[in-house]
């Protein structure tokens, strides 16, 4: 028998953004923006009992079938970090971008559009409402920009919550300007910052620093309690077994699941 | 915006099943099953409110993206079939295997395994249990058959709902013994029978039969109610999105998906 636990939806005001959000109109294939594989809305608990709240970009072709964001090769990434702060299952994560970005330099400059920040405002508000959260953390720029402008907002007004940024989970690309060496420097500051805010962690752990590269145990898989129900333990445990299909740099690219 | 209702997902005795259910180890690889995808549990009301229950046999690629079952092909036939008997909402289908089939000679004769039939009655147990099901609808032989052997069970054991076999939706193959008119004439002696045994649709409409074809308003889309969150117009008002990739006959075959 498999008895592992599943996402059992979100609640309360998470549901009700998740049952009203804006369309392709506004997320604009124009833009940018895969809008046609639809929203993934969040990762973790969107109940009011996460401590952190993680921030983070864009969902990717992974996260079009799991339908939870940070569920790939950079959900792997972001795990590991969040578990070394203790935090094995209240954490929420939610993104800056509703939808998946095919083009960033057609996309990105769109995180401010008014309907764009307004919903991802909603979010950001319904996540801190039950004042449980402890931190925040911003994965990439455009995650920062995304928390700084709510709380230039008529949401965030009063909002003293810990910020911390740090780099994009896969920004150390091959032979780009990033190592993975800088990748880890950047977030073990970020933990530094980060982890005596948590004061009610899932489990109490001492800060274990990265090294010089991810080790296994730094890369667990996707509980399964974050994925809807039926998933199996390969979607959670390996990378890149969806992959766009050609082409793969527009708007309509497809995915190809392979069974690994 | 986008305000479609979504499915908020099974609860009490349902939910149950879809936290502990039968792994590769009961419906094997070897023995004709895509267990690789994982389970694919229900579509509709799992939550007790239910006046038709559908028993259909086995999911496939496109029910393996959207994670509820009879929603490519065979659920657009079977939705339109529901709605001819004034039944929009409250109905629960469920599959007589949990798992894809990628060999049917090799898995239907499966269908009675002590571990798949005992899996199989809880569900059905579970749909009959609220008192609200007033008819049962099999959709093929091993539908059928499990029905069988659910009543010969304990747990079917003085059940008395009225039952009624009708051809699998996509039972007219290409140069098969089965044309469209034999599946539609078929069917409307089903709904015949099936019709005035509903006495609490969900709204009342006359029966209208089928003609020698499916007409596009016999078509429905699947409900977005009966999806996951987020899932798109188009993955519910279209077929053939989600296609074997090759090879197609193994237990391992992937999936493409294209937006149409």
């Amino acid at each position: 028998m498999i008895t592992d636990p599943f996402d059992a939806g979100p609640r309360g005001a998470f549901k009700a953004l998740c049952r009203s959000y804006p369309d392709d109109t506004v997320f604009r294939g124009d833009d940018g923006f895969r809008s046609l594989w639809g929203p993934i809305f969040y990762r973790g608990r969107a109940d009011g009992s996460a401590r952190l709240l993680v921030i983070g970009q864009d969902p990717a072709q992974t996260e079009a079938f799991t339908r939870r964001i940070l569920s790939g090769q950079a959900g792997r990434r972001v795990q590991g970090f969040v578990e070394k702060l203790g935090l094995t299952r209240r954490y929420l994560m939610v993104n800056a971008f509703l939808y998946g970005i095919y083009n960033q330099d057609m996309a990105l400059p769109h995180l401010h559009d008014p309907e764009i920040e307004a919903y991802r405002n909603q979010w950001l508000r319904a996540a801190l409402a039950p004042g449980r959260i402890e931190a925040v953390v911003t994965f990439g720029t455009p995650a920062r920009e995304a928390w700084k402008a709510f709380l230039q907002s008529p949401a965030g007004a009063g909002v003293t919550v810990f910020q911390q940024a740090a780099l994009h989970p896969t920004a150390d690309k091959p032979n780009g300007p990033i190592s993975r060496q800088d990748l880890l420097d950047n977030w073990n500051v970020a933990l530094q910052h980060l982890h005596p805010r948590i004061a009610h962690p899932d489990a109490a752990v001492p800060l274990v620093p990265y090294g010089a590269d991810f080790t296994a145990a730094e890369l667990p898989e996707i509980p399964s309690r974050d994925l809807p129900m039926g998933l199996q333990a390969w979607m959670r445990s390996t990378d890149f077994w969806a992959t766009l299909a050609s082409p793969p740099g527009t708007e309509r690219a497809n995915i190809s699941i392979q069974v690994p």
